[in-house]
């Protein structure tokens, strides 16, 4: 065989290095016109005759009839079964990574998610009182890219944050289920399960139906439709960020060992003919070694024509001029995985602003964190760690301000309440505060 | 003068409560189709076009003509003009506002918004860094709805976050520029000003042209064109909520002076006929004495039309059966303002689980908060304090996840990662944790 993966090979010094990398990276994140109308239609649909739509879409889009929308229902029972099914070393690795999640999990709630509040020197109380979502959808993708670790990175979040009900939807194509992602629904504590899927169940989530419960929030990957479907129910509904291709970026000293990166690489790769695997090294002969290491380890990975295709059409080998210029290109790429392959992980660290997860180490593949380091794995693509951040507890709580002026405060604010709202020509506001004056 | 305001009579042991009760609360988000298309077609026109683009609309919709966007840039010398030409009262209330607004962000940044990490017992580290935003641009409105504490109730969040550069957009109709408004973003530390608004000025904004610069993230309110600009960049850039007609709840036990009460229900009124005033008592001559007191008061209100309209036409007096059950109604409802008006607020305030902020005590008026006391005004509208919070700290950083696993670390999660990774077919995934193992 014949399959080669051939990542772009770029120099910062190179004068068409700009240009070359701005078109390495680019990527549109633009849904088609088609696209976004079909799923408007099938939003519309279901907000007007819920289950009834519910079903036709299941029967057409995955092949699976039911006469009722309560049959889609997984009982618990059938996830606790799928659990006690799994293999013993598998149940394990799923307990065990649960369990690392949930510990991670607990300690941002601790650090980040508790309230709080102060008295100022009139006595009066401010702060925020942090309270958990009611009722949240968590959208598992079914098929091919059918992932267990997924249920896991964003129920454990929603458990943690102290969420009443968690609710699943996992399209089941031809009705075929995925005991993993069943066992890890049970291991993760969801609350309910549906097997439908697509823009359908993200509207059954937003509007509610007759049967599937609606819900305050909807997070979870997808593709297009469900993407296009979750864009539009901003607003009835919270979401998390609209996922694009995943990404790493290696920042390598060259001191980890070549073959290290090189499958580092590859496991971005086999994602997904889209996914982007980019590798920053001032050490032109380490980047050779690691095209080397390219060469010889892809023929035996069992995924290798994506892989093969992703590197090469979206991969690229940078060599920079030194790893301070590395680490000023890893803040423009913003990426979702950065790794920190290099002796002195400490050294560069405080120079990367933007990124979703940092792996610092040669120990630190990014699978570690994939599945079972405890971050979440839920992390933004497409250069949006510019502004936006891992899946976290955070996304399942929300802050109410608490307010309690004390009857001094009400005089030194209600001067200047009284000003500012004459200003804004708000009189009523102006009079509320009067009244509390002496 | 014949002007009445009658807010719906509603009480929770009729038995036609809840449908009355939701159709009261019915509130749209959906813009039309109209509004979505033309604002598709500016956005697509300011991409392409830039600068000349912002140019041609900023002279069709606001009647301001220029010849290039810098002649719209306001100088810092222009903002700080504006802030010295004010009467001192207004300097000096601009001014204690900002402080106030500071401190409490500042608390806000300390409980919630710092760097944390923790070593397990492999010695592996794991944490979260917390970094600001680089750039931001905060949209505020011009015309009649020109409020200067929204400026301060953006931009100071901002600044407490770290944010490199605040850039903001306000549009001046025929050039009219409020004086409030950029005194308002001198105090609160404005970078770059430009006099442009619309749907031009939140595509400038999130592509950038040759004289606006591109920004990570756009908060603020606006109309519904810069409200369908907002969601349809979402994704190229962050966005805050986007935001409804302005909601207050009261949760009355009958102790508080009934005018106060009435005047706290006008001064949300008075923003706009699709504002919403509700107030929640079990005490039925209560409720009459509000009445009372709103008749009394309306005819002195400057903007008593707005104030009736909106009162007739949305606000309501819900006689409930004890104050348990006002809070499960307010619960409900999810406001945006929740005054918690009795002799006793903490007593009901833990019952309270969805709102924008909470305003405990009789002293208390959503005035004082709107101004002044230091929590942000910028608060989840229509319900969606379900799932969202305040414009805070937290909405101008973002997070990045940090890893850094030892030695002994990788071996035991390299197992699980592994058996995991099998499981879900990536191989690569695999390999590179099983490299790591000894």
């Amino acid at each position: 065989m014949n399959l080669v993966a051939t990542p772009a090979s770029l120099s910062t010094a190179s004068s068409t290095f700009d240009a070359e990398f701005k078109a390495r990276l680019h990527w549109s994140a633009d849904t088609d016109a088609g696209i976004e109308q079909r799923v408007a239609d099938i939003l519309a649909d279901v907000q007007q005759r819920g289950d009834a739509a519910v079903l036709d879409y299941t029967a057409r889009f995955d092949g699976l009839s039911a006469s009722a929308v309560a049959e889609l229902e997984l009982t618990q029972a059938e996830l606790k079964a799928a659990f006690e099914g799994l293999p013993d070393v598998q149940r394990h690795a799923l307990e065990s990574a649960a369990q690392r999640v949930r510990s991670y999990h607990e300690a941002q709630k601790k650090a980040s998610g508790e309230s709080w509040s102060y008295h100022d020197e009139d006595g009066t109380l401010l702060g925020q009182k942090v309270t958990p979502l009611d009722r949240v959808g968590i959208y598992v993708p079914g098929g091919k890219a059918a992932y267990p670790s997924s249920v896991l990175m964003n129920a454990i979040p929603a458990h943690v944050a102290g969420v009443g009900e968690i609710i699943m939807v996992v399209p089941t194509p031809k009705g075929e289920k995925n005991m993993l992602v069943l066992a890890a629904a049970y291991v993760a504590g969801v609350t309910r399960a549906f097997t439908i899927g697509g823009a359908q169940a993200v509207a059954a989530l937003a509007y509610g139906t007759a049967t599937v419960p609606k819900v305050d929030k909807i997070t979870g990957p997808g593709n297009a439709y469900v993407a296009s479907a979750k864009k539009r129910v901003f607003g009835v509904v919270g979401i998390d960020m609209i996922a694009g291709p995943s990404e790493i970026l290696v920042l390598a000293d060259g001191s980890t060992p070549p073959d290290w990166v090189a499958m580092d690489l590859f496991s971005q790769a086999e994602h997904d003919e889209l996914a982007q695997s980019i590798l920053l090294c001032p050490d032109a002969a380490y980047i050779d070694q690691v095209q080397a290491s390219i060469n010889r380890l892809l023929p035996d990975m069992p995924r290798r024509e994506i892989i093969a295709k992703s590197l090469t059409d979206r991969g690229a080998l940078i060599l920079t001029r030194h790893m301070e210029e590395a680490c000023d290109i890893a803040n423009r790429i913003a990426p979702e995985h950065l790794e920190v392959s290099s002796r002195d992980p400490h050294r560069w660290e405080p120079l990367l602003k933007h990124a979703g997860a940092i792996f610092l180490g040669a120990f630190t593949s990014e699978s570690l964190g994939d599945y079972c380091a405890g971050p979440n794995h839920v992390l933004p693509t497409s250069g949006t760690a510019r502004f936006s951040s891992p899946l976290g507890v955070y996304d399942f709580q929300k802050r109410s301000s608490l307010i309690e002026v004390s009857e001094a405060g009400a005089q030194t604010l209600g001067q200047i309440a009284s000003v500012l709202a004459h200003g804004e020509g708000l009189q009523a506001h102006a009079r509320a505060a009067e009244m509390r004056l002496k």
